[in-house]
């Protein structure tokens, strides 16, 4: 190793992308004594995965059925966030649990092996109205995951933005080059490296756009989400639902809002869609009846960075164990982003990679 | 009467409100020698009915069916179309013609009273599909009605902005006496009387806001309407259509847009709801499949300006014969502006009253 964590001058690293698993990464380094610096073409915008993000932190989802290294990723994970958002003020952590909701009998059926895959308990439809009672009559059937909590992503964006402030660079990274982190492993640990604006390392965090940037096989998968706003208190879980073989997600916020989401569509373009918007309303209407007098505030667009086996890529790049990847989450980026901060310091501090992270290399794909 | 059009001094009105009725009657005065001015808080503003309205120019409407008067005035109306638009430049007037559509029995059922009312031929679902391919297969029935045209009316806003440029001028009028025009009859035809500030005859066109501001029984009524992009020539007529018991428009403009409306509630908030617009877009998919990939581009809420027998209020309001109200248009705000224009002019002018506003006048509510 080239690096050594206990040398008066601190490891230098360039994150770039300034979503929340950039920003969070680059909240850890810091925090852990490195001197970082994160580059995003838009330092306060509102591009990013993260802000369409309903902020489901479900670690039982319908990939980690078929990917049990991934599971255990997300499980690991789930249990980083009580201490990761101790320090980052209200971000709306929420943890009264999730319903599952199938509306007809085709959803029950569909809706049944994921209950008993998750070891839920089925509830009949009138259990699950009197856990909440908004839910439409016409509901057949549901299960109440009690470790699947919420959080609002763009709330801890702007915390972790607040934390690193003066550490975000408004650059556009076209080429991993530009950032003059290449030459030989010893010129880079040197002061003389350093003040030739050279990084000792590059974490490479920028979503479906790392694919350009690193060759991997990252691609956009659009997402279409909704945000409603009415009275606060319709909802008091998160609805996790299959209304007439059509998925949706209601994500309940303190404040009155909620996060409708989500399409999912191999397509790269930003314009959310009649069809879309119909579907998402009509299977939340299907499901909450009552959300029909909430003001639809917003209706957006973002994409999910998405792998050929729907799983994250974490780890260095290539063997001078100078560029670290850390993007591929695909749908769960807001539940990984701990655990990805935590395991990808790591990897730039010490240069050694966590067994759990084996799964996740770059190099599956290469 | 105290105004003479026949004297050297100009006729001197002021016209509150700088919507398409307030704006369309300024540049007929302006048009015909008089000295105008329009009084609006927003003079570039998009808060009026106008800027939702799809611009159907339908005088065959429903609410014709009900009113015979109303009917006159439609028919009328509609005949002025072609003059007005010709000073207009390129407005999006189009006369393809309106298919009406009925999906299913039932509504089959309603809409053959009024093809019957109307004098259309009932089309069986494989002639509409003829004339307009996109429509549905489930569509069961329709009539065409040739002389059902539209306009784009923020186009025809634009270009009486631009006509009645420097007459405009930004300003709430919270209570007509502002506008100075009370005293003697004698007094307000002097010169002195409009050297201090008075007109001659104020023109009431504030939509909605008319109630407030003459005690007239306007209220608003609540429409969502949406705003599609496409390629343009998904569809070549206005569809005018009922699914399942719910009535929906489509407009289609010459650049790819699809203009579909239009909820109607009896509120005067200007939240779009997540019913609203699920009904509206249910609706549409209902009729035409192929919008599904269209882009949602605009959800607005505006307000129709309505009145106990859903005509419109236009005549003098009382007996001093210096305030005309010129509003309460309701349903066809558009359809009426150039013989709304076009009367209250000439009642501006004259002082006399076109015969066939007698069933208009504001005295069948005082």
């Amino acid at each position: 190793m080239s690096r050594d964590p206990g040398a008066s001058t601190p490891c230098r690293v360039a994150v770039v992308g300034g979503g929340i698993i950039g920003l969070a990464i680059a909240a850890e380094l810091l925090c852990r004594g490195a001197d970082v610096t994160v580059h995003d073409p838009a330092p306060a915008g509102t591009d990013g995965a993260w802000h369409v993000a309903a902020g489901m932190l479900a670690p039982g989802g319908e990939s980690a059925f078929e990917y049990p290294h991934l599971t255990r990723l997300l499980e690991a994970g789930h249990e980083l966030w009580p201490r990761f958002v101790a320090g980052l003020g209200d971000v709306g952590y929420d943890r009264a649990g999730t319903l599952s909701l199938a509306l007809t009998a085709d959803d029950v059926a569909e809706a049944a092996r994921e209950w008993k895959h998750q070891r839920l308990t089925p509830l009949t439809g009138s259990q699950v109205r009197d856990l909440e009672p908004a839910i439409s009559p016409r509901v057949r059937a549901g299960a109440f995951a009690a470790a699947e909590h919420q959080v609002d992503p763009r709330r801890i964006v702007a915390a972790l933005r607040d934390r690193l402030r003066g550490r975000i660079v408004p650059r556009r990274i076209a080429d991993l080059s530009e950032l003059d982190a290449g030459g030989t492993p010893a010129a880079t640990s040197t002061v003389a490296g350093r003040a030739g604006g050279g990084f000792d390392v590059i974490v490479v965090a920028a979503g479906h756009h790392t694919g350009a940037l690193t060759g991997l096989p990252i691609r956009p998968v659009k997402g279409q989400v909704l945000r409603l706003r009415g009275d606060p208190g319709l909802l008091e879980h998160v609805i996790d639902g299959a209304a007439d073989g059509r998925h949706v997600y209601l994500v309940p916020r303190a404040d009155g809002e909620v996060v409708v989401g989500a399409t999912q569509e191999e397509r790269a373009d930003r314009a959310p869609t009649a069809g879309g918007v119909h579907d998402l309303l009509r299977a939340a209407l299907d499901l909450v009846p009552g959300l029909a007098e909430h003001e639809l505030t917003e209706v957006a667009v973002g994409h999910r960075p998405g792998t050929p086996d729907n799983a994250p890529i974490l780890g260095f790049l290539d063997d001078d164990r100078r560029i670290v990847v850390a993007a591929g989450h695909f749908r769960n980026g807001i539940l990984l982003t701990p655990i990805t901060a935590r395991l990808v310091a790591d990897l730039v501090l010490t240069g050694s990679a966590d067994p759990i992270l084996d799964a996740f290399a770059p190099g599956r794909f290469r």
